[in-house]
């Protein structure tokens, strides 16, 4: 059986100060915890209260690596769970923290997803799941960007963190200049811009810049943009939700 | 000052039970009630304890349409609102409840999205919004689908609700077998099915079928298509979220 204090550990997880000084999270559920093993996560223990169909699976993992499996009670597994309805089955993960621009050690040549300013957890979770249906798995964050490994992001993403390569946040300046230095295709979702429809790419190095849910994109990208795209609509609504207009632009450049 | 009666009566108004007897929700946020004004919705009265910049606007329409503006404490706003930090003004709504297929009395002859068990009430609003954005306001929910008018779906939906025109709720049975008889062309979203990419659409009167979050598609909506569509991806990952097939979907076919 798992200690108070391990539980308390754990339960501190909930808080992002704690998330960022010990560079661990919890991630919930057996489906998760699936995805994270077959993406070769760095689990440290494995928690459960409840063995559901796939915990043999895990169990079997866990005693093949040598990754501690503790049991604790319901109490203890509300006491960790974030959400209202808890599956019981927790693994303790380490993570990252976010690279700067300037630590950027590698000869990026791939497509980029920017977040400028993402400010819902939900909907950074969602454009990452996205991103990873794609095949982009290179991201960037400005630091206005709610946190990459906030529990509601994780669970909204449904695993899409395990298959992310690159992470940078960093100020949208720096970002903006780092691509624009590596001649990438600026390309920023927007409200007042050409038509999807009409859009033409210039080139295959293209980075996508997607901005916040009630300002929009930041002066900084649109002054950086080298095409400014928007989705048309039938001017009913205002505007579409980011993670949606992300979805549809990505569509769009994965089939050119 | 609004009395305690009344403020519990609209605090009520949070569990599902009240608002299916009552016919009646709260909206929060002066944005979403502009809309409701601009969208002729039928407002009972406008509950307020912070003005801010819309405030005024609000206020001479109330006055203008005798609506009663009703001042309330701090206190009193939070007991009202469904989310964490208030926006403090509210209105009360009447609303219908959706109708069931055989009350349809008009000759239909609009696209129609179709809900086939969507469960989240995030993921309903986030649809309906990108409707909205494409001009598509005929909705069928089938009798699985989450509460079209609970708060989370509405704040979601940032003002979709009060753009739609004819709002359905009954088994997907029936659902299916009206679109048949109308002659529709049936279009599932589904994950086995032809490329979004190659898909061609045969008339200009189609239905689009969007499925549960975790089992997909029902049988019943399988068994009715006439074309299963599914968007193409890298293989990374399990799937898409259904919002966000749905929208790339729509824009596919809005641009049809």
């Amino acid at each position: 059986m798992i200690q108070k204090k391990e539980i308390k550990y754990l339960a501190s997880l909930k808080q992002k100060k704690f998330r960022l000084i010990n560079q661990e999270i919890i991630i919930e559920g057996s489906k998760l915890i699936l995805d994270a093993i077959k993406n070769n996560q760095e689990i440290i223990k494995i928690i459960y209260c409840k063995k559901d169909e796939a915990f043999s699976k895990i169990r079997s993992w866990a005693k093949e690596h040598n990754i501690p499996l503790n049991l604790c009670s319901h109490k203890d597994a509300e006491k960790i769970s974030d959400t209202k309805n808890s599956q019981q089955i927790f693994a303790l993960l380490k993570f990252k923290l976010p690279k700067k621009i300037d630590e950027i050690d590698l000869t990026l040549n791939n497509n980029i997803i920017v977040m400028d300013g993402i400010s819902d957890p939900g909907n950074l979770g969602t454009i990452l799941r996205t991103c990873s249906w794609f095949g982009y798995n290179n991201i960037m964050l400005s630091n206005e960007c709610v946190e990459f490994n906030s529990p509601k992001t994780i669970r909204a993403a449904m695993g899409a963190h395990f298959y992310m390569k690159n992470i940078y946040k960093d100020s949208i300046q720096n970002i903006i200049k780092f691509l624009k230095q590596k001649k990438y295709e600026i390309i920023v979702a927007d409200l007042n811009g050409t038509n999807l429809n009409k859009f033409k790419l210039k080139t295959k190095k293209w980075a996508l810049i997607l901005g916040n849910e009630s300002k929009g994109i930041s002066n900084d990208s649109i002054n950086g943009a080298n095409q400014i795209i928007t989705i048309e609509g039938a001017n009913k609504i205002e505007s579409l939700n980011v993670a949606e207009a992300g979805s549809i632009i990505m569509y769009y450049l994965f089939k050119k």
